[in-house]
């Protein structure tokens, strides 16, 4: 941890101990607070929490970088509860929403994980890079996912484990390419994804085309050529969840940090 | 104002004096805090942020009531100014999105607003009702209608108004039934919509259809039949916003009081 880390991570624990509205919780992604807050877009008067609101809604789209101003409040809620809790509630939505069906045992009933934001967490990337204030920079990122360090959302994980108790089958469906298979499923192994029906990565034919486009596409090959049933899809992007072939339901986690159309 | 409400009402300025997060806002819908609290569902452990969260990004479905434990966050949501602001970013999203397009100057470009908690609002009900803690009850529901004293939802109105002045056609289409159109009308009128191109009210031949299969239906009539361009679709149910023939863009507006599928 750096000097400036530790810095904002003893702030953080002195904050708490004068009851800030930030309790430390046990088992975080990641424990540090931002330290760039280069780039980012700014908008006078902006609610930070409106702002979230409209993200997570897919009413505010198409956008490049968080608002500089949203930086700590976006930082926070990242590190802090709420992030964990909001998650857990989506998660405990998808099981009781599959413990409700009617199986069908004959391993062809799958649910669909999206990767980043959903099945692994890239949250220590973007505490390091101003939690999405910074333009994305594809080098670094890429540097970031080739280190295979992304934690396990712990939400999801728990979510993956109930799923595969009750038979059902595991596809993860990424945008990461073709090129990041060996590092990605590694990736997965190390932090407790150990089995999986496909792991489907984007390959060069689908290069330029939009994720809704890609995803749709592998979906419905899932469905119509590999005669699949989707009976659940997770993903921290609507653009994970929209389109053909979105499954008996969809569940949306939360990500304010970047936005892929 | 009761007694009741006039306490909570002095409760809350004094609760601001001493800094509250709650802050007093000018040009409040309603002023009323909530006065019962029957019905709602209980939940254990249950985060009401988290709740709100799955309830707005259509992840927590098919509910009946708001949990009894959330009825004061959602009453201090609702009545305080983060509802107001919430509307604002989507209502500015809507606008930028106008803003943006080419539109066609034949008097064919439309924009759909809901009604209930889009167009008006029902808070004053709502807030004798612990904010959606009690279970829906048609009958005192209606006759609230009925008085057609529903005031407008601030940044819809003004939405409205840009709207009418960049030469779009503004069309309602909303859930109450044909027999409440002369109230819904007056309603409107008397709040500040004074102009429209149709107002869609349900009739008997969608009696027991689903809002999704009634409102897309309208809506392909309007562009199938009537030839208009939905250019925009704004709702507070994800039932206004999904289905066919949804719009260019659709515009999700919060309502964590109640559900319709």
């Amino acid at each position: 941890m750096s000097k400036i880390s530790l810095f904002f991570f003893l702030a953080t624990l002195v904050a708490n101990a004068h009851g800030s509205y930030f309790p430390l919780i046990t088992n975080q992604i990641h424990l540090l607070r931002p330290q760039s807050g280069s780039g980012g877009s700014y908008v006078e008067g902006l609610s930070c929490l409106s702002w979230r609101f409209g993200v997570e809604t897919n009413n505010v789209i198409g956008w490049k970088t968080v608002p500089v101003t949203c930086e700590d409040y976006i930082g926070h809620y990242m590190l802090g509860s709420q992030y964990r809790k909001d998650s857990k509630v989506i998660a405990k939505e998808g099981f009781f929403h599959v413990k409700s069906l009617n199986l069908s045992k004959n391993g062809k009933d799958i649910w669909v994980f999206d990767v980043d934001e959903t099945t692994l967490s890239n949250l220590p990337y973007y505490a390091e890079h101003g939690f999405g204030v910074e333009p994305y920079n594809s080098t670094e990122f890429n540097a970031w996912v080739l280190t295979g360090n992304a934690p396990a959302l712990p939400e999801t994980l728990k979510l993956y484990k109930k799923l595969l108790s009750l038979g059902v089958k595991v596809v993860f469906l990424t945008g990461r390419t073709e090129d990041q298979r060996t590092v990605t499923e590694t990736n997965l192994k190390s932090v407790g994804y150990h089995n999986w029906e496909k792991l489907i990565l984007k390959g060069k034919e689908f290069s330029g085309k939009t994720a809704v486009a890609y995803k749709s596409a592998q979906r419905k090959k899932l469905e119509e050529e590999d005669g699949y049933r989707i009976i659940g899809n997770i993903g921290d992007q609507w653009s994970d969840l929209l389109g053909t072939n979105t499954g008996l339901r969809t569940f949306k986690l939360p990500d304010p940090m970047y936005y892929i159309g």
